[in-house]
């Protein structure tokens, strides 16, 4: 498999984590955003949405979008599983991921905080105040669920790690490279440790990636 | 089933849609969420994001994030399918379902348009252009997939309706509403066409909702 990647992709990362998890070895294939890889022709061509990650697969299919790809992976490969199996658990981890990946994140790529200086002509200051007031909304939210709910374990659900602490922890690292307070949100810093402190989480790690700065 | 609904939500609407699809009865309780009913104590105990939808099952089990419900409703109520059974196929999807679930909707929901007027100071126009901006983004690369990929049949995948209508149809609906141009958009026209002229869809429109202003 080619992993179509970039190290500061906290999309590629999440699918970096599940494939550690899994213990899948992947052909690391670096389009590197801040230079522009993505808008050229043949990686367009490839993804229409000039977004990484693509996982290709070794007879060509091309595997798209973070929480889907993370989706396919638990579906061919079980074991270790990221989902759990009885459906209101299963809706209980993806919606806990989904907070991450559907109200938090979306507002605060890249080409979003771009349009914010270059179109809307916002401040440097403004854009940082938006940057954390939507990581907060979340991470509320997603404390309150993660401290009151019995399913919570050493890990989001349960005490092995899955599907919603792979798309907590770049969540959780995209907080801290804006400065995000993270006092008011124990239960997220204490999972994040957690994970942080397994190997797979290591090995995906941005800093760790052949094309980081 | 509760369903916590609001007419106008397009996350309430995908399980809306996925209900009727279903052929599933429930109960439909208001939450205005223009008149602030999301941030009603009693509801923020339900859901601490105080957004909609959320499905109450008949055990009092709470279900949260329209995606996650949906995946809920197939995994629970396995016909007629929601996904395809093939792991690629699923994998095509939901990617198809994401990009409007992940890249557009999430950028232009009412507490965003909120920030970006009451904090930002952004003026109406403004406001429209960058509503517009993101359903165009999210559309184009949308349209290169299902004008290019043989999967593509009456609907996003093959002859029945599923998972990627139900976040379609939404999602056109809120491009009419704010007078994005769908010219260039000739198969997301075409197949949110077949899919409102069924009745799963029909019932599920904001104006028939008994709250629809």
């Amino acid at each position: 498999m080619k992993l179509h990647n970039y190290f500061r992709s906290s999309a590629a990362y999440r699918v970096r984590i599940g494939l550690a998890l899994k213990g899948l070895a992947y052909d690391y294939v670096s389009v590197h955003l801040a230079k522009g890889e993505q808008f050229a022709p043949a990686f367009a061509a490839m993804n229409p949405q000039s977004l990484v990650p693509v996982l290709e697969t070794d007879d060509g299919t091309l595997l798209y979008q973070s929480l889907a790809i993370l989706q396919w992976l638990d579906e061919t490969h079980p074991e270790p599983r990221l989902l759990p199996t009885e459906p209101a658990a299963r809706n209980r981890v993806r919606s806990l991921a989904l907070i991450s990946a559907c109200e938090i994140h979306p507002l605060n790529n890249l080409r979003v905080l771009r349009y914010l200086t270059d179109v809307l002509g916002v401040s440097e200051e403004q854009k940082n105040a938006w940057y954390r007031h939507w990581v907060a909304t979340g991470f509320e939210a997603l404390e309150a669920r993660l401290a009151h709910e019995p399913a919570t374990g050493t890990f989001c659900h349960g005490d092995t790690p899955g599907f919603a602490d792979v798309v907590l922890v770049p969540q959780v690292a995209n907080a801290r490279r804006f400065d995000v307070d993270l006092t008011p949100f124990p239960t997220i810093v204490r999972i994040d440790a957690a994970c942080r402190a397994l190997p797979a989480f290591q090995a995906a790690e941005p800093s760790r990636q052949p094309d980081a700065a």
